[in-house]
């Protein structure tokens, strides 16, 4: 061991001290206390990520410990939950360094301060072999209005946020070998691509556009086709979708006009952290004026119907797109 | 991959929906939520455990499932808390089996009921490298009576429950070279201190007692000596502990008889999972009637006094014990 190393409490004091807020007392206590909102439910999220499973080991500490952040800030927005505070549970390697927790530390506190969303707790351990990370992340929504998955009624529009599919390009892009169809693509739409597998955007700011219109909202982080055939199967529904409406970025479109074959790896690949919500016919436009005094894209992908089969999916030609893979598997 | 291997979905609704409490709505969404009790403040302990680290990967699944919900349990023990639920994160790697995961769950699912603490969210993910799990747990107390370390008074008199040093002794017991000491121990005695490493006993009973009577408490996780010292500095005092009147099991008393060093080992070596108290004078027969009422053995160690040296243990010739560590480092 190396003496000069300080000690977890000597890293807890120095790097997360900085980031808590009033309810972690300093971190200097083992558990973490607080009043919840009255009037309020709690919502609480909890993500674990590896790395060489969700991000590489060798991204920015900053960037790693913001994605571990917002992928749990994305499953609060989905629930119309406004951010409280979160623990962090950190496993690191024995090669850790003072400038790489300085950085992933920074990075944390970042994002902690523009979501408003404090360090309340957590534990730093020593990983045997790879840097693990758990966030729980907690919210809150005003009582009984937390969005559920499974409340989807028949004949719902079914809407998206942002664009689909860009972070699973992302991670093809970090991939070897090289993709064929990366060649013809432009610097600004590798970067582009990139940067949204490195660094999601949780859509937190959709929150009343959902509380006011949507019967049910999930976040997207296993890819569309496989999410909404879940949301759909919990709800006892189908969909219908019209592949042509899916919101695709310009840097998606430049990868598909060079293979398109990829639609699939669009909708199907993962690691979007876009928010996905089914919207009464009747509140659409509600929904849609909400969503833009937000500043966030919202577009409307198909409508949510009677039956059990999962969703199918239309390309522009009246084709049904036949998916391999719906999702990400785990396992 | 293996095509026949479950799904992350099809684990979590064959392992551990069985598992879950009602704000969990059977795991189907990405957040749970709940509405905590009226008037009560949330407490909230997370511990991150790894493989190698925190228990050996051939344990029994269902013992390292407890252990992870235990050690934090037993964080809202010393906070005084009642349990309420529990997020389980939970890193897979590649080589689990079907019969590994059902005892893990079996496990798990036991200790659930046994605290009345029901699964309410996580995650289940792939790990490259070592199992690894993080456990939320989620406890309340009575508005304002949340008990923290950092309020020790001068004079408080200091108590521990159970027996200390069992855990640092099994755990020596898994190394190799088998340790010398342990030769002459009855099998009785090294299952003993091997089952109190495996398995620790959250003292969730000494609520009314800690409640009632105790100005500040923790749970000793890393060392008596360690943690004591941690509790006394950021109360800023110090105090004076007769190791004499710490609390030893006979299996801990029977190694001491083959080697006198292992005081050392039993006073800072980490993985007790006892509490550590600090009583007023006046309220110390009222604690120890409650605790005695509970079941739950207390013992007085010493004593908080003014002064910031950390604390002094007094063996029974006078002679002051020299610490090599106070406690075990995690880095």
């Amino acid at each position: 061991m190396h003496a000069a190393r300080p000690s977890e409490d000597e890293i807890i004091q120095k790097y997360f001290a900085p980031l808590a807020g009033p309810a972690a007392l300093g971190l200097l206590d083992d558990a973490a206390a607080f009043a919840p909102p009255p009037g309020q439910d709690l919502v609480v999220s909890k993500d674990m990520l590896c790395a060489g499973v969700h991000f590489f080991a060798d991204d920015p500490p900053g960037a790693i410990a913001r994605k571990a952040l917002r992928v749990n800030l994305s499953d609060l927005a989905a629930k119309g939950a406004v951010p409280f505070g979160f623990l962090l549970g950190l496993a690191l390697t024995d090669d850790w360094t003072p400038d790489w927790l300085a950085a992933f530390a920074s990075g944390l506190g970042d994002d902690a301060a523009i979501h408003q969303c404090p360090l309340i707790g957590g534990d730093t351990v020593k990983s045997p072999a790879a840097l693990t990370l758990s966030v729980t992340a907690l919210g809150s929504v005003p009582a009984g209005t937390r969005l559920l998955r499974a409340n989807v009624v028949a004949d719902d529009f079914l809407y998206v946020s942002g664009t689909i599919g860009d972070a699973a390009l992302g991670l093809r892009l970090r991939g070897l070998p090289v993709p064929n169809w990366s060649h013809g693509l432009s610097a600004a739409a590798q970067v582009f691509l990139r940067e949204r597998y490195l660094l999601p955007q949780p859509r937190l700011g959709l929150r009343a556009a959902l509380l006011g219109a949507a019967h049910a909202a999930m976040d997207l982080s296993d890819g569309l086709a496989g999410d909404l055939a879940k949301m759909l199967q919990a709800s006892g529904l189908t969909a219908e979708i019209a592949v042509a409406d899916v919101p695709l970025s310009a840097a998606a479109r430049e990868a598909l006009a060079q293979e398109a074959g990829l639609m699939e790896t669009l909708l199907s690949g993962g690691d979007d952290y876009e928010i996905l919500a089914a919207v009464a016919a009747d509140k659409a436009a509600a929904f849609e004026q909400s969503a833009a005094a937000a500043g966030i894209a919202v577009h409307r992908i198909g409508i949510a119907a009677r039956g059990t089969n999962p969703p199918i999916f239309h390309e522009a030609g009246g084709r049904l797109v036949a998916f391999k893979s719906l999702s990400y598997r785990h396992f």
